[in-house]
């Protein structure tokens, strides 16, 4: 594996903010099969995009979700982004309301099934104690 | 034409908030083609959804520029709502980043289309003076 | 809960028309999450579209298996909605003409995956003993 | 320019039937293009799938307008199939219909971008008399 | 069942150059659903599209994996065109390739599933030992 | 306006042997709007992605012509990437079949707009003289 760029450290360090000790896991799973593609998706989205000061974290999450529900095939990363939101201070009702909001967008489909899958997503983030530690307001 | 349901009469007065005078300018183009889609894209979004207090109206806005962004055909909405955004408090710099993170998302064609987009609601919303009189902080 | 409006509940007499007691059970399981998602969920597409008389329900739901269809990412939507086409008088060969005639429009993949789920929703349907008891001609 | 096989015919006499002496506009256009494409646009939607008599013409119209709708990015085809829905026996209130009916499943912005494109359709197809001589009941 | 024209022949050979074994089984799945469908389904993309000799196998084949990776709601049918890459002989590296540059076109949510996707048709692939028969180089 | 990074170098020098001159202004046109998404859009397709030499240019834009055509809401960039096809080898009648082959992927509509934009680009590209000059065989 080749020494980490400094774009790709603090990418990496912007993902654990979000997601936690899932970031790694994350990483892990791509970069085994493609590094490049691994290298990328730290760098890019996090490195790059995340870690600028113009947006808060907890608005940028919400507007990724806004995104991945109109979307409609991305359930997995709105999952994920769901509890990036959470751990960005966001509170499930603000998910929910993001959510809600894009059934004028995007219709009641991708919306329906975005609220299904932010409802694992808070059971499973309430199952693991996130929410005691998190920086929830 | 119908008396008009309090839900609309609230969702109308929620779209002059956001949109200034153009919101009796679309609601009237598009009530000309049908009655009842105007009244529902009125009451729907604007009088359901956006008045509802969990979120505030800034922050709806750009994850509503968000969807639309990485949606790809609504470039018109898009503009709408790019001076939607301005006109709740949003910053220039706030819808650019927001379109900017959804490269991530949607890829650089919708992104960039909608860069394109935004520079032609801001040059119209500073030629129209909206800069002055908005409650933009 | 709140009490329901007019509205609600005429969208939920007409859900039970499309969908039987499967419409109780999907509206309490959005509403568990979000009762605002799931008032909105009867009270716009069931109160006010479907309820309107200009088209009939077969045609109706036709349509939305097209829309579903071409999507692509909402087939556990197309399954419930492939049941209401038959409830409402449709056959399972009108039902695959529909998706087959979507190949034209949103390609192979969509229309194929659409298939396999109709297919899925017609033995449910035979196995439920529906078909005896729809009106279907 | 080859000769045309017994589903080309078959198909350009279809879409005649649809849309006019603009079926063989349509058709000269791509042909000059690409010959093979041409001959796949006629045989494949017009020879193979609307010749079917599962469904009839008026209800397949429909469902392409829905279709269409919800990709939002077809509005040229949107715009023409509007046509062919009037010149098979649909009303321009079914047409409406059918469109308003997708908000629910792709969301405002494609419906009503669909709906001013209907309009368009609609001022051509009366300018043109079309409503004196189609098959509308 | 009805016999089968020349162009469904030609389509079905292709396929199986394509897919191996698995081209009969797919007919198979969805003709025993629709025989219209699955005759369209052999005809049209491989009857008519993939035996053209302006481009080889192996570039179509890595223009159907950038599709279907862009798409984001076939990862069944790209899970197959995978196969179909490497059996027309392209490289595991060079589909890795080609979903990655669909970063940049349809963003991270769907290369990361088409990536994932990828990785079981490769396991598989390999499981069945068509890595020693095929005619990759 | 920043130094450039050894990245955004490499990456504007591939997209100049896509696009010619043409790279710069449309670097220039984002740029202007924010620089951040500017550099983005150069370091990272043209930079990262393009430069690796797991496939030679001419397969990676025909790679991306088929995912804009199926994308369908893309067509600037899709005008672009054709005439990027033809600067780097391919020649007009790959590029129209590539397009012909997501008709199965994609339908007709959004293979249809992008052959009808593909003519665009070839008709510019014949007037500029490009097919002179280019590396085209």
């Amino acid at each position: 594996m080749a020494r980490h760029s400094r774009l790709f450290v603090r990418g990496l360090e912007e993902m654990r903010h979000h997601f936690g000790e899932k970031a790694d896991q994350l990483v892990a799973r791509v970069s085994g099969i493609s590094e490049e593609f691994g290298k990328l998706n730290v760098e890019v989205p996090y490195g790059e995009l995340y870690t600028r000061t113009v947006l808060d974290d907890r608005v940028r999450e919400l507007c990724t979700v806004a995104a991945l529900t109109v979307m409609g095939h991305a359930l997995p990363q709105l999952r994920l982004h769901v509890e990036g939101a959470l751990n960005c201070g966001a509170t499930k009702e603000e998910v929910v309301e993001v959510i809600m909001q894009m059934i004028a967008y995007g219709g009641f489909p991708s919306a329906t099934n975005a609220l299904l899958t932010a409802k694992e997503a808070f059971d499973d983030w309430d199952a693991s104690g996130a929410s005691q530690t998190s920086r929830s307001v």
